[in-house]
């Protein structure tokens, strides 16, 4: 066989076992990205082999990775935030900064050194709201005031992350902790996110019919495709992960008349190329290393802390809305999915994370995503859905229900 | 700059330059073929040599390919021949052996050795319809009787250049005339094709169903993909070229009841993946061989011959129509485009075409479809739209027209 149709094939091989993978999750009520991780361990080269994970599929990784997070960043509006107001600013950061401190302690005392220790830090970090939200509206709540400040909460959530990432990855290549150098190296990251997020999203409100025709006689899909690489580029550039800048032309393009139509359009790319990143990811799960007693035990170990401190920070962050409230409010933030496991690819693919640790955070975010559903029901239960509360917030997050992701 | 940043360095080079060129051609009422193809020529290795197409370019460009050719397949419909009948079957047919024999014969004489020179012969055949719908369409003539026989007789033509696409890639791989050999190579090849096209499409009007929900879980563009990619990699593995398999898969995707949906779907995917296929077409084209006034007679020459070849067989075939309109079917077959460039694409990685015959192909295939529009247009001058004429025929082909590409 040529190379040209053995790529093929294994671009075949994996997109199957994806679509088995989260067919099989979806019939368990689990999160499709458990199943699509779960046969990339099965079909990847520790279990299998049937694949070998090169440069083609690394750059087809990557590529979905980079569309899923434009997609996050295109449900992320900054009008969201200001609308349910403090309370999710407040459980925004407080999911940040603790989560991050005691992953970051835990990896240190575990005897990581301090870059490496932040790192891991920062994928303890960032909510996956997409499989909260999902919840949500398969149980009529999406209307209520904790699951507005859930998503609110998730919002700010992922711009704070991208900001830690962007500093851990920095301080990362930089190496040292050499003050001034790192005070620079978080000016770079902070100025490029902060840029971005605030005036990009501002002169594109200012400036939205530039993606309409006539005037550009381009299709706003192909220009916010060439923003997103463009971005994603700039920020791999300057040494920040290539995401970040992807995430960020999604803020902008949210800011645009088209978010409707470009989410729409978004949705077969997405179906086609994101699978690859799942499975790509789970291929280098070694499942094997699990007959360890001691690895057991480091993943249960990490999972309750990465639980409980987004719980305790969350809860404490909305006790204003009263015990029940605060703590579903909570366990709604848990679920880590996608951005914690692409943080742990990276941190994998900069040979900053060893298969082990890697493995873990993996496990770790799975197993986030899984514990989180059956509890948030549970603490509905009882509770009438208020009228109108399948219809969303904005009706947008009808989408996020549909497409399988996040 | 790391190996991944310079893949999407590569990428996005690609993805906006494509974008500049079809915006030049479409503002020089051209195909935007042409320019994307032009854009390659200049970003590519014998210009100013932005980018290298390694493994990773190629795949990416194959997989354009591909998505190209089912979405061509799947505007490809047995009950559309039935419609227009054998005046189609004969204009299909005949501009189909006659291209084929003047190209085998001159690739011949001008020195190549018999399997070279039919594979040669194979570029010369395939029509590109999309390109005469456009024109067509503008005009407001796509209900007329020249239409519809130009697009009927496309279909056939694209069928039957797929087989012969299929004999010569496997005679070629053959390498000999051993009459034995060959006929089970045909045999091998007409095996596939016709099975695929006549039986593969009855099941698929039996059991359209199957692409619908709930009896199936996934979306139909979920389960096409990985159809595609299948058949794609079958015909591979037979020896034909994967895009047989992919144009079959979409023929056979044709007959299910989701056809206008999954054309709809299919959009953001050609949007972003097809252009990798021209420019890094373009891109192996070597513009400084002009120089040559010997390969520019050659480009002439081979130009003529297609261009006349084409329209003496489809006028002819088309006599019963009258002078005026078998000239509008003849001057309506011109374009080759897309096919007639991939097979030659086909050739130079196969090592069967040299640089210099690849670029006279690529040259003859963009010279076509740039003469036929404004011919057709003259033939036209005078003649009253009929009433109704932009609807198109079926409405399907108002999504060849927007498109961009075909």
């Amino acid at each position: 066989m040529d190379h040209s149709t053995a790529a093929l094939l294994a671009l075949l091989i994996i997109f199957v076992a994806a679509q088995i993978g989260a067919e099989i999750s979806q019939r368990l009520t689990l999160p499709s990205v458990v199943g699509e991780i779960a046969a990339g361990c099965i079909i990847g080269p520790f279990a299998l082999n049937l694949i070998q994970v090169g440069h083609e599929l690394e750059l087809f990784a990557e590529l979905g990775a980079i569309l899923l997070l434009f997609s996050v960043g295109l449900e992320t509006r900054l009008d969201d935030l200001k609308k349910v107001g403090k309370v999710a600013a407040y459980v925004g950061t407080g999911g940040v900064i603790l989560p991050f401190l005691v992953g970051g302690l835990w990896a240190h005392l575990a005897g990581f050194e301090l870059s490496k220790a932040l790192f891991i830090g920062a994928a303890f970090v960032a909510t996956s709201a997409g499989i909260t939200a999902r919840v949500l509206h398969e149980l009529g709540m999406l209307s209520r005031i904790e699951s507005r400040i859930i998503l609110g909460a998730a919002v700010i959530d992922d711009i704070l992350a991208m900001l830690l990432l962007g500093f851990v990855t920095s301080f990362q290549a930089q190496g040292s902790v050499d003050v001034l150098g790192l005070f620079f190296v978080l000016l770079q990251a902070v100025g490029f996110v902060l840029l971005l997020a605030l005036v990009g999203t501002r002169l594109m409100q200012r400036s939205s019919q530039l993606l309409e025709a006539p005037i550009n006689p381009l299709s706003p899909l192909t220009l916010c495709l060439a923003g997103c690489l463009a971005l994603a580029v700039a920020a791999a550039y300057i040494g920040l992960a290539a995401i970040i800048g992807a995430f960020l032309a999604g803020m902008i393009a949210a800011e645009s008349t088209q978010r409707h139509s470009l989410e729409k359009q978004l949705q077969p790319l997405l179906a086609f190329l994101v699978p690859y990143f799942f499975v790509v990811t789970g291929s280098k799960v070694d499942l094997s290393q699990l007959a360890s007693l001691n690895v057991v035990g480091t993943v249960i170990l990490v999972t309750i802390l990465a639980v409980l401190s987004k719980i305790v920070a969350c809860s404490l962050a909305s006790m204003s809305l009263g015990r029940r409230s605060s703590i579903i409010v909570g366990v709604g933030m848990v679920p880590r999915g996608e951005v914690g496991i692409i943080v742990a690819s990276l941190g994998l693919q900069a040979g900053v994370l060893s298969n082990t640790i890697y493995s873990v955070i993996i496990l770790m975010s799975l197993l986030t995503s899984v514990i989180a559903p059956p509890a948030l029901k549970a603490l509905f239960a009882g509770i009438t859905p208020p009228p109108g509360g399948e219809q969303g917030v904005d009706g947008h997050l009808m989408k996020v229900d549909t497409s399988g992701y996040g």
